[in-house]
This record gives structure tokens, C-alpha cells and sequence, in this order.
């Protein structure tokens, strides 16, 4: 028999000790919002239709949401008055499924593989409500799990005895519930506790109060549930998850010459062998391609590399694309759709955004390439620049295959050079050049003999 | 009853360990001398006067406390005959107070708390001598306390026997003196030993023959004490600093992507919320304003940030001040009292120097802007250079607001151009532009058909 | 008496965990193939004539060795039937010799000093097969020595039982042989085992069985003797020489803010003390000399820097010299072979290729400059570029003694400036301009009033 499952990401909490205007959630980890990674995880498991709590700081978590995760609903808690009531006023979302899991959006370390031990769980012993507890090294922080006379029970921190501080074994903030039970018992909830919210903590005595059947799941690996609350806790978790990202790749056989120096983002994606110099970042949905370089230094977020690139050292390279054999840098930044065709080469203090650059075609140094389009095995002098923007509108400029643009010419778009065309060192061009011609706009050069400088 | 406090911190060893023609007290942790750190500590304390012996490289020791701490004394051991001739060579300074502290220059991780505690213990029991011991982990090179028949000793480790070395209790080095029971027993000093010096340390056995009160005050933390002799001992003591700086921040919200590879100076200030990426590098009396964010492979040196300015990576600006919301980088360069105002942005391959960029002004890409001052809302092209240097002398440049600067303009200084000025692409300004004028200084260009190549 | 040594370096194998099409051996450590390792530490023995037998991937190796390794001999193994299999094949090299070492290509970690000590022992003992152990602290992966009824066998791991699994005493691959003896029973090798190969470990049970006299030398550091198979191998070995280098020249002098971040090759040489700040890559063969700085996020690779070089931030030198008290960066990029002669300067977002910079002179901000001589105390305006290429060949550029070339100048190669030239600002130098003369290539200024640019 199929139930259906709803999941319930708990992410309206300010976070107080984050000293943070942003929603905690939205706290990036590997150049991502934390709250990817529990997303991530549900998306690993068996169809589950999630929905997200917000409340502090919900723009951010919403505009996100919207961008990344479009399918995903969110519902707002107006006031903090804890998880417990977080869960009740999702009722409508979750009053639609059998079964509800509630994972807090700040475990990031969560795995999709402990989210499903849960849910297989929960359902074959038939349970009304499970939750994850786990050992805790240091249990610091946590609610506790108190068992005693058959009856378990999760008392929070603050209000827990001196006795039941000394247990290790601790909630996780995890649970998978009967939407059938939870919908008869939430409105038992009360707040009559330390910090005067509703804790869904309380529903475990609640449950078996009334005679359900409460399940705990003890979770293995204590790293898994690490909640992240303050800046501290936020770089641990990135560490953490840096590592084990790594760990995966370098197994595939990618190189680093120095693993603790290298981050690679959680959707990213290496297709072959690679070799990464100290001091990398790839992040967002790159795809780096066989045998590619990355150099020192160098930041890559959105790409796609094809096979054998190399990316020299202090190279940035966003929402680009990079074509078989490619070389790029030092000091190169390519960003919002550059397009390096197969064997080009974007060089030494070289920016080039929204350009396509053709197969085996050269921009060397210190030129800025912005809406254009450039051809086959064309040279790009050092120093041109592409003058796209006249003040209100950006212009495009087209330069055809086999080309050689003088250094230092200024291409006033729009403006458009055809195949073979070369111009002088210094022009200024704002008209067309015909195919095969040779452009030139400069002053003839004359030699002042016996001039004195100034002293 | 008030008693007057003299403090001498002892700077003149040449620490040949060090291997250096600097001076030990000048080799720099986090980009500041290593002496600034005991002078930062007695600042913390109540009002003590400070004097510094100098030494071997004494000329940088004298010239860093002339423009970073005009008002503290220095004194010249001219030869190097250990710490007990350092403070004889003092008495005209420390015979002015009634007490007086002596510190090594080179245990930069002491704290005004320990300092203060020596000072009221030395107070409170009425003691001629009080100094610092503590429990080595590992006591090589450091005087052992050797207590025996209600008499305390220090015997230094050259001197001391097989059994004396086995003692972990050691000498801090840091004293606190009464200077009239000083001026008595200074000169019973003798250098009779393993080093030929006059150790300050045999006062402690003078003072108490002579029935003078001697007290040991055991300090807790033994990381504070740790000396700086050689290369491993300054890039150890550096790794501790920078962790305890930056935790101090990260409580108080700074988020550091990776804290292990975040370098922050003991002066610098933060305001608010900020968020760092791996590997950046902020030193001085750089003041971060709130919700600021800070790219890799950055270094900001002497900076002000105001609120929400966003430094990408590959940046580093000294001197200078950033306007709120303005943004800067990649790969920027700005020094000498450049000023970014409110919302500027000062882009890719881009110098600025000694130069004003009004609010919303843009400076994106290849440029080298100096001895200017730019107005509000204006836009540099690509490629524009401020030709400020005649060979001889820097000439200002003054731009207006709403000024449309083509790309690739020379602008010969001395020139100015009003407001709503824009010069057309690839020209060299030398005369002034009138308001609302366009300025042009290029030839007009030729298309020669059919030109062949060379091959 | 005198024994002839030969040397093997077994390099064929395919090291498949490291899922890479270059051959293990070739794999970088510090920026050096793996391979120079054992080279390195069998130079550092006494005379030594060494073969490297070479098989999957050999293009590269051989292609290093002819390179970088000129007098040593390959030998390609066709199949890959093992580390006997590869003996037997070079019989052709060690016959000549009257001592055989074996070594893998795969333990970089090997010194000269244990080479040597096995050397003796081979010799003082009359042994006709020694080896060297090592206890492992894990085993696994390693083949294991036996010790049975004074007879000891090496058992590879693939054909072990479960008791000799246990044993942590295990074969470190290197090996000498009398060549007298290996000639006589290396024909006896079979390759009946779990992976069908002739094992080189068989031959210590065959020495024994003819009573030959086998010698097992036991190693005395672990770490030597690690091998390198996978990506993490590969990462923990280049820390470890990484480490171990650094301690080196930090006893000599050598100041590192952050010795975790800095990576010096085994083969740079520093002349006395330097400064160096975090994240800094020093390769090849470079000399450092004495007193330089060098700034973060920098990479030097085979190059000279004479006493007191200031290297700033964001630099990048490759195949270069830089004479004394000469300042480079940040943001800068030397290569191929530039000289910056004595207190000259190459500055911000500057590119010097195959070029001689003078004494003194300064090319500050904005140029490329490639295959140009420039004098003495020239200075090169921003922006100014060499264009040293027409689309076919590279020409040169020669500039003289005191000249100052304008911003913007284009220098269209071959051209000549005389000592004492100027050039104005944004002019194209197509011509050869004579001793003290001024050259000017640009149009006249016109300020058009009241110019509405489009909206």
C-alpha cells in the first residue's frame, strides 16, 4: 500500500546568536543558502511534497524559494511561537498527505539515507509519530530524551532538571508523523514552559498520553544533525560538508594538490580526471569537463567546461562557457554568458561578458569584450576595447572569422567588422568595415627633434 | 593610595635565532611589529608610562615608536650585556616612579589582565619584586623557579644543574618592581656565569638575601608567555593571535566562510554583521561598517568601509575610504587616500589613487584614475588613464557630474572637464571642456579595400 | 675494493586508483613530476648509474627524462607482467653494474640517507639480496614479511592468509641485488599467484632456497616508504614534502606568516632571510635572494630574484629575473624570460614577456610589454603596449636611456626610441624616433558646445 508524505521544512526562526538581518536558512554554506541542503536531501527520497515555514527574514527565503525551488510551497508563521506552531499552521499543506515529516532547515548535514531509514520506519512499525534522537557528544544545546517507565519524553534544555542534563542521547529536531494523529492532538499543544512557545517536542507525551504509538530512531552519525546557530557552527558545517563534497570527487579521481584549500559547491559536477591548484572555488551548477586545469586562486561559479580547458591562476569565470581546449588567464574574469569556442584563449587582464569567442580566436591582454561576437581564428590586439555602452543602451559589435584587430582599437558599437578584415593599432572605428579591408583612423606621426621636458 | 607606575619593555636582543637583519621586536604578526602587542597590552591597563630599551636594529625599533607611539621613551642599551644591564642602563627613566614593570618586548600574547594582576599583587602585598612564573609544558629555554628553604630562585637554563632542569615552574620575564628597592640592589649585580650578562633574574635571590619581599605570581595561561625566538615561534604565535582575533569577531557576528584562512589585525574594527570569504587579509585601523562583504584573495590595509560595501575578489585597498553600498573588483587596486562615495563602483582592472569617485560615479574596467576628483553620477569608459605625471610632477584631473568619458580618453593633467561633459572614445583631452560640451580629439577613419596581409 | 652500482626505477605501472591518463610517475608533487623524487635522492647517493623503465603513459615519462634528465636511460616494459617481469626486462642495463637497487617510482618520500644505508649494508653483510621493511602502522595495501624457521618471504597481500594479514612488518619495494645472483635466479621467476604477474618479492624465497644470502634492513620512518595510488595518497605525500621543505629554509631564516599556505618546490634555493605572506607558490628551480619580500596570492616559478625584490600581492613571474631592490605588482605577470634590472619597477596590471627592463625604470600601471628592451630610468605611461606581433611574427621594440613615453602609446614593432624620447600621450610610434626628440601622433582637441547625448 502507497501513503503519501508531505515534508515541512521548519525555517521561520531568527536565529538570535547568527547576529544576522538575513534568515538563518539563508546563510550560505559552499556559496549556497543552508536551506539547499535539506532540500537536497528530500529531493533524494522517495516523492515527498514539501513545503517551507518562513518568518524572520522571509523575503530572502522566499525570492530564493522562487528562483530555485519554484515547486515548493511556503507558508508563513506571523508570530515565533515556536515549532509546535509552526506545524499548526501549516495544517492546510499537511492535512493533504498521510504522513508528515518536520526536519528543521538548519541541519544541513542531514542525508537523504536517514530521512528514508525514518520514513520506512515510521511506516512499518505503523507508528503515529517518530523522531530521530541521536548520541550527542556534547549534548549542550539540545532537548533531551528522557525515557522512563516505557514512556518516552523530549524535555528542552531550558527547561530540563539537573538529572535529565546529564543525558546523551538527544532529539534531532527530526520527525515523521500520521497527519490522521497529529491533526487530533496538535490543539492539546500549551506553552506553558521556559521560553513560552509551543513546543512540538511536546507532542511525544502528548501522543502516548492518548495512546499512540511513538517510535524513537536512533540516528548513527551525530555529524548528521549538527545544528548550526551561530557563525561558528556555520563554518564548522561548511567545513564539514567541504570535506566530504571533496572526498567524493578525489575518490573519482579528481587531483587537489592541496585538499584543504579547495571548495567545490554541492551541485557541482566533475565528468573526468581534473587537477585543481591550492586555493579553488567551484561553485552553482558547474560542469567541469575531462582532464580540465584549474589554476591558483581562481573562482568558477555556473559553468560549463568542456574537456582539457585550462584555467590559469586569478581567473573568475561566472555563467560562462568554456570550449574544448580552452585556455584562460591569469588575471581573466568572464562572466554573464561568455562563450569561449574550442581552443580560443581569453588572456592577461581580460574581461569579457555576453561575447561569444570563436574557435581558436585570441583575446590576449587587457581588453574588454562586452556584447559581442567574434569569429574563427581572429586575433583581438592588446588594449581593445569594445566601446558597448554609449551612456544609455549597450550596443553589440561583430567581428567575422579570421580578423586582426590592431592593439588598442576602440570598437564603437554597433559596429561590425566582416571576415578578414584588419585594423591599425590606435583606431577609433565607428563605421562597418567590408570584408578584406584594412581599418584606420589615426593621426600620421611626427618627430619634434631637440624637444625639451620640463624640469 | 596612589602609587606611580613605570614600565620599561625590553627590545634590545637581536634574537639570532631570528636570523634577521630586523630587529625581533619589529618582525610583524598580523602586518603590525611585534612589539606594538606588549605596548597594546600596557594601554589596557591603568595609567603606566612606558619606556623601550633599544638595541641591535634599533633605528627601525625608534622610527616605528616615533609615528605609531610618539609619546613612549626610548632607551639605548648600547651594548648587549642582558636583561639586568638593560634596566640599570634605564634608571634615569623608572627612578621617576614608584614602581616599576618590566616586560619582555618579544611575548606578544600577554593580556592587560595579567599584567594588571601582577600590578595588584605587587601592590596589595607590599613586595620589592613580584614576578610572573607559570607551569612549561615543555620548559626548554626557559629559566626554571627553583623554591627550596622558604627561598625562591631563578636560575637560567645554561646555569642550571640536571636536577634544576627538570623543573617546570619557569620565569615569565615579566617583573614588577618597588624602584627604591631596585636603586639599592641594581648594582649588586654580577656576571659571573654561563653567559658572561648581568641576568635580571639574580635580583630575585639579591632581593631576598638582602630581606626584601619577593612574591611569585603563577600565571594561568601558559600560551601567554610564549616567547618569540625563531621563524616557528613568530608563525605560531601569529596562528594564535589570528584565532583569538577572530573569534572575539565571529561572536559578535562576523561570518568567516573559512576562519582558518581569515587574517584580521588586533586594530582593526568591525561594526556590524560581515561576511568573508576563505582567504582575506584585513589589517591596520580598518573600520568594516555593517553587512559588509568581503571577496577572496582581498587585503585591506588602514581602510574605512561604511555599510553594506561589497568588495569582490582579487582586491585590495590601503589608505582609502568606501562609500556605503559602492562596490569595488574584481581585480581593483585602490591606495593613497582614495575615496569611493555612497553606491560607486570601481570595477575590473582598475587603479585608483590618491583620487575622489562622487556618488554612483562608475569606473568599470582598465583603468588608471589618479590626483582626481570625479563628480556624482559620471561614467569612465574602458581604457581611460588619467595622464597625471609629466615626467617631473603629479597634475590633478577634475571631472564634473554626469560626465559621459569615452573609452580609451587620455586625460593630460592638468585638465578639467564640467558637468555633462563626454568626450568621444580613444581621444586625448589636454584642454579644459566647457559644461555640456562633447570633446573629441581623434581622426576620422578609412577603410582600405582588398589590403593584403603579410604572410 | 670499489662495486659498480646500477639503479631501476620502476615507472610503468598504470597506478590505476589514480584514474588519470598520465602515468603515476608523472603525477605533480610541488610541481615537479613525482618521478624526480627518487632521482633526486639517488643523486644525493654516491655514484649511481640509474635506468627508469618506463610503460603506460610513457610519453610523458620519457618525454620529462630527455628533458630534465638527459644521461638517464629508459626502458620500455611492453606488458605490464609485473615488478619482476620489469627487472628481467633490463637486464640489458644492469648487467653492466655489480649492484642492482630497485626502487618504486612511487615513493617520493625516500632519502638519499636510507638509499645509502642500504647500500652499505648490502656490501658489509656480502649479501646477494637485501630489502628494506618498515613496521606499518597499517598494513594494508603492502606485502608483508614473513619470518618462519629463519627463513623470511615476502607475501603480496592479494595472496596472504589471514594469519600473515596480521603481520605489520612489510616490504618498502627498494631492493639491492648483486647482479651475479639476480642473472642466475631471476629466470625462476613464475607468476602463479592471485594476479598473474611476476612478483620481484618471489626472488627473496628463491635466493634463499639456492642459498644465496638474503638481508632485510628495517627502515626506521614510516613515511619514507609511503606509496602514492590515489588521488589521497597523492594530496598526503605533497604535505608532507610540502612540510618538511618549509621546515628547511624557516631554520635558515625564512619567515612565513602562515607556513600552512605557502609551497615552496624542492628544488628552490633561498640566499638568507625572506619575508613571505600567506599563500605563496615558489616552484622550480628560483633563487631567492636575500632579504625579499614576497606578497600573498603570488607564484614564482624558475626565477632569479636578487637581494631585497619586492614582490607584491596578485604577482605572477615565470622564467624570469628581477634585479635588486626592483618592486613587481600587484597584479603584475612576468614571463618568458623578462629581466627587470635593478630598482626598476613593473607595476599594476602589467604584462612583461621576453623583455629587459633597466635600471631604474618603471612601467607602473595598464601595459603589455613583450619583446622590448628599454634603458635606464625610462618611464613607460599607462596603457602603453608593445604591439610586437603583425598577425605573423613577433618584432622588437627598443627604447633608450631617460625616456618617457607617454600613456596610451602604441610602440608598432620594429621601432626604435633614442635615448631622451618622448612621446605624447595616445600616439601610435610607427616610426623610429631620434635621441631627445618629442613624438606625437594624434588629432587636435574640438570641444563641440552644447552636445545633447541621446536619451
Amino acid at each position: 500500500m502507497n501513503f503519501t508524505w508531505g515534508a515541512l521544512i521548519l525555517a521561520a526562526g531568527k536565529g538570535t546568536r547568527m547576529k544576522s538581518v538575513t534568515a538563518k536558512v539563508m546563510q550560505p554554506i559552499l556559496n549556497e543558502p543552508m536551506l539547499l541542503y535539506p532540500l537536497n536531501a528530500l529531493k533524494g527520497c522517495q516523492q515527498v511534497a514539501t513545503a517551507v515555514v518562513v518568518g524572520y527574514g522571509k523575503e530572502g527565503v522566499i525570492a530564493y524559494l522562487k528562483r530555485d525551488w519554484p515547486h515548493i510551497a511556503t507558508i508563513e508563521q506571523k508570530q515565533q511561537k515556536g515549532t509546535g506552531d509552526a506545524v499548526k499552521v501549516s495544517s492546510s499543506f499537511w492535512e493533504n498527505y498521510d504522513n508528515l515529516l518536520v526536519l528543521p532547515g538548519d541541519v544541513p548535514l542531514i542525508t537523504s539515507d536517514t530521512i528514508d531509514l525514518l520514513m520506512r520506519r515510521h511506516l512499518e512499525k505503523g507508528s503515529a509519530l517518530s523522531f530521530i534522537s541521536f548520541q550527542a557528544s556534547n549534548a549542550v544545546g539540545y532537548g533531551r530524551v528522557v525515557r522512563a517507565g516505557g514512556v518516552v519524553r523530549i524535555v528542552e534544555e531550558k527547561d530540563a532538571t539537573k538529572e535529565e542534563l546529564k543525558i546523551s542521547e538527544v532529539n534531532s529536531g527530526v520527525y515523521a508523523f500520521s497527519t490522521d494523529a497529529l491533526k487530533r492532538h496538535i490543539k492539546s499543544l500549551e506553552c506553558k514552559n521556559a521560553q513560552g512557545e509551543y513546543y512540538l517536542t511536546d507532542l511525544v507525551e502528548i501522543f502516548q498520553s492518548a495512546g499512540e504509538r511513538v517510535e524513537v530512531v536512533l540516528g548513527e552519525r551525530e555529524e548528521e544533525f549538527l545544528g548550526v546557530n551561530d557563525p561558528f557552527q556555520l563554518a564548522r558545517t561548511t567545513a564539514l560538508l567541504r570535506e566530504s563534497i571533496l572526498a567524493r570527487w578525489m575518490e573519482r579521481g579528481v587531483k587537489c594538490v592541496d585538499p584543504s584549500t579547495v571548495w567545490i559547491g554541492p551541485n557541482v559536477l566533475f565528468e573526468g580526471e581534473a587537477f585543481i591548484s591550492p586555493n579553488v572555488q567551484i561553485y552553482g551548477r558547474t560542469v567541469v569537463g575531462d582532464r580540465c586545469n584549474i589554476g591558483s586562486f581562481s573562482i568558477i561559479r555556473d559553468c560549463r567546461l568542456e574537456s582539457q580547458v585550462h584555467i590559469n591562476s586569478h581567473v573568475i569565470i561566472e555563467n560562462s562557457s568554456i570550449g574544448r581546449e580552452a585556455v584562460v588567464g591569469p588575471f581573466a574574469y568572464l562572466r554573464d554568458g561568455a562563450e569561449l569556442m574550442a581552443q580560443a584563449f581569453a588572456g592577461k587582464f581580460v574581461e569579457i561578458k555576453k561575447s561569444k569567442i570563436g574557435a581558436r580566436s585570441k583575446v590576449p591582454h587587457l581588453s574588454y569584450i562586452g556584447d559581442a561576437i567574434i569569429g574563427e581564428d581572429t586575433n583581438i590586439g592588446a588594449g581593445t576595447i569594445t566601446c558597448n555602452y554609449d551612456g544609455i543602451r549597450k550596443h553589440p559589435t561583430i567581428i567575422g572569422d579570421r580578423c586582426f584587430v590592431g592593439s588598442d582599437t576602440m570598437l564603437v558599437a554597433p559596429v561590425e567588422l566582416d571576415d578578414d578584415v584588419t585594423t591599425g593599432a590606435g583606431s577609433v572605428i565607428t563605421d562597418n568595415v567590408p570584408k578584406g579591408a584594412l581599418a584606420l583612423a589615426r593621426a600620421r606621426q611626427r618627430n619634434i627633434l631637440g624637444w625639451k621636458r620640463k624640469k
